[in-house]
């Protein structure tokens, strides 16, 4: 299928129409951004690596039982997908503190969880993706009551799937982070991507970072850890 | 019963020991605060009008089967009540989008919703009180889970209540923050105020704003607000 239009450019990923109105292509770039945009970079390869390891995941993921938007691997920089209206709503599912979550709160990064913490953040980068809660949400009318049901009931179920898929590739899923988006007929699917980008990835045994923190916190190596992670995968 | 040693001062409200282990005295100041501590002022007969409006309502509430923390009235800025130990959680029910609620989101004030909206935020100054949902309070062990659900089942009651109990005085609740205690046998209890402090207030007809509200915003007849709400409820 060919690629036509640019239909929409995000800060990692390009998405092009094709012939299908209901068929697109997400592009993966190796342009990186953190902290909501105001750190800016390229990481070699990654748009490459986040692909790979997206289409894989999805793939898995769909034999699972959870419905994605992918349709298939194009080449290392594309995939096939189904076209979604994406729900404004990041997903993120936590099962040690990190990141954010440590900072707001002041819990120790690497506190692990009795169980994983679920939670919303309004997609609005003019606002900062500020967290939001369902009430929130129903009341702003961006997802209805049963579709928030459905994508919870998704995250938990994926982030049981992922966890162990990971520990027996030695890395720990500390976090990550989900997009939803409704297909033509009104189905929620799991859209977007699952990579170094958008999960926290510790190595077992070492705790060494293999994901967009490398980025973010100017630890060296990121080329490395996200060509690690692929590795792992393979 | 006689007050002893202060057992904890608060922006507001300072709470003294008494000769029962149980039972404390809350005594209400005229100290206002704004914008986590940022903006401070007096509001002359603040503590009074607060205490008045408090006792009243919590009685009111006892009546209709919200357990709370007020034993009796004592005086113009006292009120006995049962020691609790408070839960770190402010509980905030908004009928119509303000404040921090239209900042965050990007909603227009005065947007009504079609449910009201149920939040959590995490009591801790040093942090700025943020945001928080169900699932962080049980990681960070804030709160059990049998709790939240006893906090979540009382403040959608108490809003009920509330508006009704409101409106007949001409007055629309858009908005407000409770904070819940354990006392002495476990048991999850109302404690804190019920007052313009913690509650957005707006005349029916008018649309005219009678609480804090006139303070944060320099809004001017700051008193004449407060002693209005009291004289409608009296």
């Amino acid at each position: 299928m060919e690629k036509r239009e640019l239909l929409y450019e995000g800060k990692a990923k390009r998405v092009f129409l094709t012939d299908d109105p209901n068929i697109v292509i997400q592009e993966f770039k190796d342009d990186a951004t953190a902290f909501n945009g105001e750190k800016k970079g390229t990481i070699i390869g990654k748009g490459v690596v986040n692909n790979k390891i997206s289409c894989k995941l999805f793939e898995m993921l769909e034999t699972k039982g959870i419905p994605t938007h992918l349709i298939k691997f194009i080449d290392d920089r594309n995939m096939l997908i189904k076209k979604v209206e994406i729900v404004k709503l990041e997903v993120i599912i936590r099962n040690i503190a990190a990141g954010s979550f440590s900072k707001r709160y002041g819990v120790e990064e690497g506190t692990v969880f009795d169980s994983p913490t679920f939670e919303f953040s309004y997609k609005e980068d003019a606002l900062g993706d500020p967290l939001i809660n369902k009430y929130h949400a129903l009341a702003m009318k961006i997802a209805t009551k049963e579709e928030l049901k459905t994508i919870k009931k998704y995250a938990f179920k994926i982030n049981e799937i992922l966890k162990d898929y990971f520990i027996e590739r030695n890395v720990i899923l500390v976090d990550f982070k989900l997009e939803f988006g409704r297909t033509n007929t009104g189905e929620i699917v799991l859209a977007d991507e699952i990579s170094p980008d958008t999960c926290r990835f510790w190595d077992k045994d070492t705790k060494e970072k293999l994901d967009k923190d490398r980025f973010r916190k100017n630890l060296g190596n990121i080329e490395e850890a996200y060509t690690e992670m692929l590795k792992r995968l393979s």
